[in-house]
């Protein structure tokens, strides 16, 4: 059962800052863009939810260590490792790094992710946190504490 | 009555490129952002339409020249200017500029944006193209020729 | 000696994302924001240093914890708060609000960024961590455990 | 010798707007990030120039028309045709389209950037147009007129 997931992507022009590397903001859209990857490979689009049940994924909880500047061009791997698997949430954990060769990767950064599974009251058009599907829930499963180590 | 609005604006970290200077996708928004404030000085939210009748502004044409490089904590003026006024379109010029000081302005860039009045048909979902709401087009003007030469 | 800072801002179009609401990723280039315009109000520039010194201040954390949506055209305070000064760092917490009224504030977030304070080796072209510039450092002072509680 | 490139990518959840498509500064950065490709389809980094000079490509010019909304996950392709060349400036004309099926493609946006070569006075620090080195214009052609009719 899967519990991890890479994408690879090259740093566009747009994502660098006058510092000359990727503003730190982007680490994060990388990751949101991985789990949506992950979410696609099980079948299912992450703003739609399954045919049954429409729900969706609000972010209660992001975050990132920093550890290698990344710059224009670079080739990046995001490695997604499901952290936990909760009634009603799901956190990730992300490794990012630079693809040297194609048999060298160097960590840039490590972060993290905490989604939780809503749906929509009809009457208040409120969110509400829900049980996560069981088609979605039975297809995720927790990756081991050596996975990515 | 109104043909014309300005804001100001300084530049974010964000906004800039591994060229040290304002990345050009930028003055796009930055145009839109003024079109959406001169819709709040002219009482409307452009995204709700009035109370009424809602409506939507797609942009249909974006278009800009660019004449001297922004940078990072560069204090920034764009000038909206009603460009032409159709049934069921408007479109607006806007001159960005760099604010030297209080009372000189440095040209960057010019522009134009083309939006389309549209609502949405709830049989089918779709957008089409409607006239103007009344209560907006009477509150909008086109620009003297001579305006912001 | 100044421990906070605060800033204003109104929610942009694009900031927003199909689920309608602030796309979760600029709630960290808001929080960068509101630290350059606090250290402007010291008299420096982030991306400068001092007169006597370049340095530079590369972010190595950044998290924040998702409390509420904020919409488009949201009026928005950032707060940010001086958590921890060190001899070559800063941390900052940051507190984003919705203004629902002039004595309102509805929290939507909480964030926090520690940033390191760096300089360029001449010889290596490479960023190494340098104590925080005298002149800098005495400006800053860390924000008592019960300000915006 | 070249006169076009295409490259694919799907529509990321960041690049939409609470109007449920893509926000229209994205086609902009879309633009950009197919001429990078093509650039190093031939051999060459556009931000790097080549190994005797170090040249830039400041865009001077950008424009689109929008045909039709892209949505989350929509995979896209992007048409890069060279439109002129000159001695010291490029234009590209561009065809987005959303790929429907393999065979099929649904134009959503026509754009153009106009981009021109420059290097920097080592004196003056200040960019100033260069004649395209030779090692990059000798591998360059212009579309022909019938090309992605």
């Amino acid at each position: 059962m899967p519990y991890e997931f890479k994408t690879t992507r090259r740093v566009a022009f747009c994502e660098t800052d006058a510092a000359g590397i990727v503003h730190f903001a982007n680490f994060f859209t990388w990751m949101e863009d991985t789990e949506h990857a992950f979410f696609r490979s099980l079948g299912f689009s992450i703003h739609e939810g399954t045919e049954q049940q429409h729900v969706g994924w609000p972010r209660v909880g992001a975050r990132c260590e920093f550890k290698a500047p990344l710059r224009f061009e670079d080739e990046v791997e995001v490695h997604l490792l499901v952290k936990e698997k909760r009634s009603k949430s799901l956190a990730y954990r992300f490794i990012i790094s630079k693809i040297e060769r194609a048999t060298q990767r160097n960590e840039a950064a490590r972060g993290e992710l905490t989604v939780v599974c809503v749906a929509w009251d009809d009457a208040t058009k409120k969110m509400k946190a829900v049980a996560i599907p069981e088609q979605i829930a039975s297809k995720i499963e927790v990756a081991p504490a050596d996975a990515a180590v």
